[in-house]
């Protein structure tokens, strides 16, 4: 297997991006094909000790990168020399089994959508990040590709998001919640009192396990495995906690830090500390998959260090065996509103009547 | 002053309306009309050692109790005689100057929308609590009261956020931020686009202080005074928060729990850490205001105890002297699309036209 890495992308690259997948490559034993300038790529290479390209690590040349300025939906296709473009080509073209980026979130999907293209049938690609919640953490799908969605996205978002619990998560009948405002199939706008009996249709013919609507409270607690969300309120939920979190983190060191009692304290702890800081760093979790691409596309976050793009190799791996892709592929015709048989056999009912 | 409690709302009723409007009674020097059955209020009474009702606290009888079972948007008129019903009245015919509830947030909604009524002009009346921030609390206006809003009722939310943080919460010039995806005006959903011109408008002629749009992130960190979104994103928003909060909370428990030393530890800075859950506390700040009615009502949390009471009283207190009502009225012209006013004068320009 071979995982493609966008040497150019993230506020730390060159050094993040190269390093994480140098130790990718050590570490799992997987095939990682750098994008960018080679020269710029070897010189990190060299700094850090490395004379010779490792086994298993090849470079593919850009000349071009893709920058937080460039206009996002057109970025891919006007820079067609950029890491970006290359490394999505090279996905396309089988050079590679996934990509990685920690480079703008929207040049990504917008060129992985038209270069690499969608899952057939698939209406948009969902942004579906793995968040930390009590039961060892949540699929969150949409988290902002698609600020606006009909019910026909939601219903896809939780098939898919299904599918990313049980095969990339493992959790066996993942749980599905639709967000909502409260638990009554009344309660929402008209887009989730929409969705809702598309969902209940699903779980009864036991396609997805879907347990109802789900308060945000509780999803943060852990009742659901799956969190089906358009993606403005993903993204309101995914930032909020991590505002909450950072709050928090901020003001419990304000408790430690008061006098050297507290401060003792602060060392009595540390270890408990560490651990629960971890559980709310985004390195931890590696990406956010574009779930709905013909291809594993991972987006590694914007300030990731080689730590962070090294578990995001990690999760491109796991995302290329899990075989999500082809889960989604095979059942993509109960996810439609108007699948293409049905839609045909409605026409040919209809036509008689019409003439 | 004299603010109606209602003694029969909440979970904790009547025991914790009851006491928390005594205590409220005497360390606020208001005088409070407590609402409900007779019996059972003067027997909580006596059962706290109390065998005289104190100077400055009545009782107004009413025989029936608004249950979470009912039809929140019914209840009110079909319980008549409800402790909900006879205290919106009283709060009508002035015989109070606020109203205090822990019952049923949508009973209490409809009852004071169509008992006591909107202040002329007003479309929708929000639920906007006070949230923890960064900077001290921000008004988050709606967190739930309507899930689907037309781009007028946010243009609303922001002047009567804006009022409130200024007249309740002494904020002067209030940064009001409308709650998106990202910073650039093109950002969210239709209505987020529809709303942010006029926004820009209402700050280009300094009747608001609009600081443009706000992440979810910044708006936790303290980035603005008033949060304005519609009422789905705003529920979305408060409660992530508060399940991150009890979320960390637990977690911080277990880290505490561990063993000797970090028990020790947990001594250590106890005190800091009681601090920090009364930030996260709904009881300390009383209740969550429904701006738009003509007339202060408070929603107190479900769960309050007496010390929530109290304060939620107190909050009615600070609501009654604010002048927000006056400056809501005086200013309703210029928060609506299609001011009276105009109105007139453009069916005026148009007639001839259409002869």
């Amino acid at each position: 297997m071979k995982i493609i890495v966008d040497a150019m992308g993230g506020d730390n690259a060159p050094q993040a991006p190269v390093m994480g997948a140098v130790e990718a490559n050590r570490e799992y034993g997987v095939g990682v094909i750098l994008v960018g300038r080679g020269e710029t790529i070897l010189k990190v290479l060299e700094d850090n000790g490395i004379k010779e390209l490792p086994a298993g690590v090849e470079i593919a040349h850009a000349s071009e990168v893709v920058e937080m300025c460039d206009n996002p939906a057109t970025a891919f296709r006007e820079k067609k020399d950029s890491s970006l473009t290359v490394g999505l080509n090279l996905l396309k073209s089988g050079e590679g089994d996934a990509f990685v980026s920690a480079g703008s979130t929207g040049a990504l999907l917008s060129g992985a959508t038209l270069v690499v293209k969608r899952i057939r049938g698939i209406r948009r690609a969902a942004l579906a990040p793995v968040v930390p919640t009590g039961n060892g953490g949540a699929v969150l799908i949409d988290c902002g590709a698609n600020a606006e969605c009909p019910p026909e996205y939601l219903l896809q978002f939780a098939y898919m998001g299904s599918y990313y619990a049980e095969h990339v998560l493992g959790r066996p009948e993942p749980r599905v919640g639709l967000l909502n405002i409260g638990v009554e199939p009344s309660k929402g706008t008209s887009l989730q009192t929409a969705v809702y009996p598309m969902l209940v249709e699903a779980g009864k013919a036991g396609r997805i396990n879907f347990v109802g609507n789900v308060e945000a409270r509780e999803a943060v607690e852990g009742a659901v495995d799956v969190i089906v969300c358009d993606g403005y309120s993903g993204n309101i939920f995914l930032k909020t906690m991590e505002g909450t979190g950072l709050y928090l983190v901020r003001e419990l060191k304000g408790v430690f830090t008061k006098n050297l009692l507290t401060k003792l304290a602060a060392v009595l702890v540390s270890g408990g500390l560490k651990q629960m800081k971890k559980l709310l760093s985004s390195s931890e979790v590696g990406g956010t998959a574009l779930v709905g691409i013909s291809k594993p596309v991972i987006k590694a976050h914007g300030s990731s260090d080689a730590y962070a793009i090294k578990n995001a190799v990690r999760q491109a791996k796991q995302y290329v065996s899990s075989g999500i892709i082809e889960s989604i592929t095979e059942n993509v015709d109960v996810m439609r509103l108007d699948p293409p048989l049905k839609a045909k056999e409605a026409a040919k009912e209809t036509a008689p009547e019409q003439a």
